[in-house]
């Protein structure tokens, strides 16, 4: 075996990837939240102009890939392969969001931890020399979710505290081999203030991000039934996930600057700081949960967070790839977390187990 | 770019992994199919034990699994990264059914193509060396798949004429890179007549095929519309993976054997043979196609053919492999091809665009 990998099921890539940019579109509620201003796109129609909800998603996807591109100087042809995937049954957001870029395209699911198995996949494959480019690719929709898994929107149901808010948003990165160099090659000449331009005045391509490794995660199952208290779900899995890691490479919770879940909202994070807890690591501090950053708790009414496929992407996207592109932030590992279930699943009484996969970030 | 990057969309690896081991779990009406006597488990029983199409095809998944493992002569433990897939919402067939193995696992989605996607990343990851043994798996339900796409089977709904039969089964496959040796290591000892012993009495453990390629596909739609012709709806993208394979590795049809697409059934295969005829390539005499091997058209009335995730699987693990294995084929270019759609896509009027992966097979 070689020395890429590590432990049970983490890779250090010796040439480690590079994230060249990042986008983030995403809609009404969102752009009402803590973050408002970081976002790329903040479209107050949250149909998009579409005509339905799946439409929608896949036309937020379409921009999020289009605006990356953009960021990163390159057109869609230079993308070697593109790892995508959202909630939906079988992923046709993605399949109907980036049909037009014509990118061989590999169709993930991973409910809401797919932004990570996309970027773990697009830096495994940017590492291993398959191509200059790769494209990761995620969305979830508010509307088109609560269709899927809920009830339709206009049935007003009443939610409990533990349930939580799908963001509707989409994220796009555009991940290079360590060989590439930091400046698009194609000479495209980007303006200042063209459109897709990040709000926060970052430059478009990120030039001090990489993926330094990986921990790909595996099915964990507390035998929790609860698909309306998904962070209760998906804590055990952002467990596994972080202390594997920790393991795996070596290291404790004070290497990294952050720790950084995808959705677990309020109730799953408090879960994970027990469970760690217990396993000995103290992650206080240093936590910081996609689903409760992305809403105001207190005036946003989502309950108990953020959630979905999108949330962690435009997190990832608008708020924490500029801290490690700045130095702010030197070594992040971030964590989306996905709870495994269909209508169908939990309607014949399964349970709701977890998925959370790994990402290391650094800045270089 | 290293040399391992060929034209627009593929790999041609260097040091090329290997299939070690493959298996078929089959339900009834494969059983009394053509390839009867090859699969390795043929199961009356439709509910395989379960009690509902759902809980049947994570058990037949997981006894896929095992008994891949089993004819590997290796342990779930040394698998390092599982890749896997099925046709259900949000993939629970797969996300139930390897559970237990407790594998990093990256869940995908490629509708009937997902066999190929499948194989594509385990042998991208083994041929990087990101671990000694990867596992490809995917399956689908007659049961499952009409209640997920069609109408409840109690309903006894007439099917058009181009209308294909979902193949209740699954296969999985064990990808070890390039350096693993022939046989395993763990000295587990293998009985000649133990269960889970191909029918066909070939060698437990392959040890002459090899992945020397792969083709990753991209999304082509044609615009069609009939989710009961996906025949039709996949021949344009299994040509144009069948063309880029040829362009890309700089081959014409006379290189492979066969060349075998997964589940385009009738109508689909005579669609592709123009398709490429109009290309300036012909495969007739080389074609072969998984959804018109695994049924027999006279006695078993399944109209256009099989399809399924698992028609391409268990018709490539029991039937195709032992072949290459022997060396009866030199070369197989294996195509699996999916029809991008689901209830909502179609109910609001989307087209039903194709996608399908190349991966090369060879004899060594």
């Amino acid at each position: 075996m070689n020395e890429i990998v590590k432990g049970k099921q983490s890779l250090l890539f010796l040439h480690a990837p590079r994230i060249v940019s990042a986008s983030s579109v995403v809609g009404s509620k969102e752009s009402e939240g803590p973050l408002r201003k970081l976002f790329d796109r903040a479209e107050k129609d949250d149909l998009f102009g579409a005509q339905t909800w799946e439409e929608a998603e896949s036309t937020m996807q379409k921009e999020a890939c289009m605006t990356a591109l953009r960021k990163a100087g390159i057109s869609a042809e230079e993308i070697r392969y593109l790892f995508g995937g959202d909630l939906l049954r079988q992923g046709i957001a993605t399949s109907m969001g980036v049909e037009d870029f014509q990118i061989p395209m590999f169709g993930l699911y991973g409910a809401c931890s797919t932004s990570g198995e996309a970027l773990a996949l697009a830096a495994m494959s940017a590492s291993a020399g398959y191509g200059r480019y790769m494209m990761a690719v995620t969305s979830s929709h508010f509307g088109s979710a609560e269709k899927e898994f809920r009830f339709p929107l206009g049935y007003a149901n009443q939610r409990p505290l533990s349930a939580q808010w799908t963001v509707t948003g989409s994220g796009a990165f555009v991940v290079a081999g360590a060989d590439v160099p930091p400046e698009p090659e194609s000479g495209t000449k980007l303006e200042p203030g063209a459109p897709g331009r990040n709000a926060s005045g970052g430059e478009r391509r990120f030039s001090h991000v990489r993926i330094s490794g990986i921990t790909v995660g595996k099915i964990v199952d507390y035998g929790l039934k609860d698909s309306q208290n998904m962070g209760a779900c998906m804590a055990p899995a952002a467990m596994d996930t972080i202390s594997r890691n920790f393991e795996d490479m070596g290291r404790s919770a004070g290497y990294y600057d952050r720790i950084i879940t995808g959705d677990l909202g309020y109730i799953g994070s408090s879960i994970l700081t027990d469970l760690l807890k217990g396993q000995g690591h103290d992650i206080r501090g240093r936590h910081l949960d996609c689903g409760m950053t992305v809403f105001d708790r207190e005036t946003q009414d989502t309950h108990a967070g953020g959630s979905g496929c999108g949330c962690a992407a435009v997190t990832l996207a608008a708020y924490v790839l500029p801290k490690i592109e700045s130095g702010e932030w030197g070594r992040v590992l971030f964590v989306p977390t996905g709870a495994l279930m269909s209508t169908v699943s939990f309607n014949e009484g399964a349970s709701v187990p977890g998925i959370a996969h790994g990402i290391v970030l650094e800045h270089f």
